[in-house]
């Protein structure tokens, strides 16, 4: 059978002390208690292997011990590495991290957002999370949460941030595809995203007085974005170059691209974007942009402590700049 | 500035009922109250936008409506999917799922195994955890929680498991690589697992008369096994085939054949195991033993929303089946 573990009622009925006086000394080291007692209760605690219910140390201490971590998915390779560095920072810490999924798709995909509640947690980090998810968040507390968001770039008010800066590396990605003198660069995107990455493309082919050509897939997976690749080009001949929202998407197209028995870059030149560890394992080497996931989640979880210290702290923000590594998917060698 | 909730302090203030009155409402629909003051009372939490504060709640309901899934890490593609397949299903059911992460290598690796409480949680389901981990878990709850294993065939007394039998389809793809003659077929495996995937290669080749070869690598990325597999085949040449312990261990395999300038499977055959979605971004297909996530993870919900309903139901076991999906890395087109 399971071995039950012993309450604060059991330790005080065998101590003759009440379970107020017994919960006080057990979680308050400061509480004004003769040595003596203080003793026999540790004592007792350790001998009949008394272990804190969290839910009751939570209400007595306010502090759980423990760490939201939110995303969106795990279904992207990079969303799984992002938690797994994330994990590595709170584990070294001492803290326990709860990871929770929010799902759904884009920022405009219409689905409610759950409620991301802090109450089993001292405080949260949220990776992509669009605004309405803060929002959402922040309001659902019984009190507001020391909360850090990490990502794309933002700029929310009384919020702490790492923020991402995808604005200038696509641009630099995109003037890369551009150069050899192509014109027909499709930016290849799973659902409907909106940020810097889509932003800083359409800038570029404006500047160049170049059409858009914007291929959205059906979902994030790679299977969604091969299916939809796979119609698109089909129905519309493939472009000279894709810039792609995430490696997932870039891996998807190789497979497309190998499928129809074009050439990378011959045919058609690729940049991806995140860095993932994935991409060491194409045949051809994946141009892409490196996102700092190492550094952003180090520096999420130092303003999250310095937030749950310190509630009134000033804002904490800084924006990262990913690199952009050019390799043979996009001509370079 | 962030909303402040009303709690139930406040709902009670305003309507002029006691705490204790408005609680019971808000949480047993059962609770005798007359129908007149059951509508003031909701009218006004809804008017209010209350929402209740989850530790509050669990308490006052010995309900959180969430559930914990543990799986050892994120960093292989096999258990960012399981995760999302338990997601999946619980999200389904309307339950919030907490992910959290044990960590540590292998059975043997002597590390202290984190407390799986399951206080935030109405029940946990587990992923590959090892024997000591569900000992620690069951023990560490205040009540033995509803607990279901996943992962590897096992028996423990008293615990509701789903298991997937490795033995017999590694025997069959260690077979399949001694098929054409091969003498020298070698184990491929991250740290030292000793599930069923080993005792089936061991047991094979002791039946064949030939010497085992187990390259045991360093960890379990695959950028570990990279390494440690290219010291190995640097140190002692390379073996006739490889029955890899997971598809990421044989998808860091073919890159180090691939930079050997070796030919699979002309050179090395490769079998890897668990079916992950990577592997159809290969070059050359992978033949693999492809594991039930999805049918594992729905069995995994409904045994333990059972138990969660009826602590006393008798024990739930069942053990699935994967399949041996052969393809061209094994010489099969």
């Amino acid at each position: 059978m399971l071995k039950k573990n012993v309450n604060i009622s059991e330790l005080a009925a065998r101590l003759g002390l009440s379970k107020g006086s017994v919960s006080r000394i057990l979680n308050d080291p400061q509480a004004p208690f003769a040595p003596e007692t203080r003793r026999r209760v540790m004592a007792m605690a350790a001998e009949l292997e008394y272990r804190p219910n969290a839910i009751a140390r939570a209400l007595a201490t306010g502090q759980t011990g423990s760490v939201a971590f939110w995303l969106r998915d795990l279904s992207t390779t990079y969303n799984a590495h992002v938690a797994q560095a994330f994990e590595t920072q709170i584990e070294a810490a001492g803290y326990h991290l709860f990871i929770r999924l929010y799902g759904g798709g884009g920022e405009d995909d219409g689905k409610p957002f759950p409620q991301m509640t802090p109450e089993n947690a001292d405080g949260i980090v949220t990776h992509g999370a669009p605004p309405r998810g803060w929002t959402s968040m922040a309001q659902s507390a019984s009190r507001p949460a020391p909360l850090v968001l990490t990502g794309a770039i933002m700029d929310p008010e009384a919020i702490d941030w790492v923020g991402i800066d995808f604005y200038g590396v696509s641009r630099a990605a995109v003037e890369h595809l551009l150069a050899p003198g192509r014109k027909r660069v499709a930016l290849l995107t799973p659902h409907n995203m909106r940020d810097d990455r889509r932003v800083a493309y359409m800038d570029v082919m404006a500047e160049a007085g170049l059409p858009p050509e914007v291929i959205e897939a059906g979902g994030e997976s790679r299977s969604d974005v091969r299916r939809s690749l796979a119609e698109y080009i089909d129905a519309h001949g493939y472009p000279e170059a894709m810039f792609c929202h995430n490696d997932d998407a870039a891996i998807a197209a190789c497979r497309v691209l190998r499928d129809l028995g074009l050439q990378t870059p011959g045919d058609v030149a690729l940049v991806g974007c995140d860095g993932i560890e994935d991409i060491e394992y194409l045949t051809t080497p994946l141009s892409t942009i490196v996102l700092p996931i190492d550094e952003m989640c180090a520096l999420a979880w130092r303003y999250l402590k310095r937030r749950m210290q310190e509630p009134d702290a000033p804002p904490q923000r800084i924006t990262l700049q990913p690199a952009l590594a050019l390799r043979a998917s996009s001509g370079v060698s």
